[in-house]
């Protein structure tokens, strides 16, 4: 079911170099019950992964050059500390952001999944945020820019889950399970930041 | 511009009772531009505020006896330790369930707005769930419930925010206003729970 964009550099999903996730498979199922998220959002999911698939460098383009490159309190998380844009890591890092829209509708959620979402936190972190790249950009993305940010990618997706010419109960139904799984990765992902807060607090 | 529901126990908005936020005017400011809430948005919560006005009652009794009390992972936090029920604080903490939405829509998002999202994000951590309503229930609320539990919030607010009648763009409008919104509210939430996450970790 899941399918890959093309050659994309420290995509490592489902490999051995992901480490594991601390979230059990109970807690992820009980977390899927508190989002409502059910086998009719994995069913909608899957089709709105069909719809988005020829989308995706449209979506991010639209997301990061159409948004995030006017807001410079996100925009710098692309940039050198000094605000000298990054082409490599911005192009990089682009291709992951397409390949986390398809992995968001197509994957199962399991424990590969799981741990590819601590894996993905883990990069918006300073634990390992510019690694991947090898660059040397902001140390963390905020959580809460994270968490402000979402509500913007719910937003700007519904357009694009339209073009498949779905009738509109279809469209509504895709756009509500693709915004409950996104709830479902934040509060994945805060697990991370609330740990790390112990010593250093990334809020 | 704010109504208030009627007589509610511990409903301390804007009073001297209620401590000050540690997020900054600018920082919300900040938080606002990453969750894409504008103008526009404030004039379409209002509208929602109007809209959802008389049927708060209504509403409040879905998410709690139609959704949460049928999830034993949520129905926890207004039932005692050993799971009997707690008729009073429900009732209370009802009428204030009802009142956030209001305030949500119709309350000019400033420094007492800031300073009432931190009392509430307190009531629902160790640091004060319970007091407000003198009872004894689980000691807190897991930060990713609350996360989790906002995409049923804003899945479910949308019919009732059509009841009004206005056009469908209308309405999709006034339905995005609200979860960017909600969104906004959980950035705010999550810093206190950072906070805490120093020396107790409330994930």
């Amino acid at each position: 079911m899941s399918r890959i964009i093309g050659d994309m550099p420290a995509y490592t999903y489902g490999t051995a170099s992901v480490g594991a996730s601390p979230v059990t498979l109970e807690e992820l199922e009980q977390l899927k019950v508190s989002v409502g998220f059910t086998a009719d959002d994995e069913r909608y999911l899957r089709r709105a992964g069909e719809v988005l698939e020829g989308q995706t460098q449209t979506i991010v383009a639209h997301w990061r050059s159409g948004i995030i490159a006017s807001i410079p309190n996100l925009a710098r998380h692309s940039r050198t500390p000094e605000g000298e844009p990054l082409p490599k890591y911005l192009a990089q890092s682009n291709l992951r952001f397409e390949q986390w829209i398809l992995d968001t509708c197509l994957r199962p959620y399991d424990r590969d999944w799981l741990n590819y979402q601590q894996e993905i936190a883990l990069r918006h972190t300073s634990v390992k945020k510019n690694q991947a790249d090898g660059v040397v950009s902001t140390p963390y993305v905020p959580f809460r820019d994270i968490v402000a940010f979402t509500a913007v990618l719910n937003a700007t997706i519904k357009p694009y889950l339209a073009n498949g010419g779905d009738p509109s109960e279809e469209i509504d139904a895709m756009h509500r399970a693709w915004c409950r799984s996104l709830q479902l990765q934040i509060a994945l992902w805060s697990r991370l930041y609330m740990d790390l807060a112990r010593t250093k607090n990334e809020w």
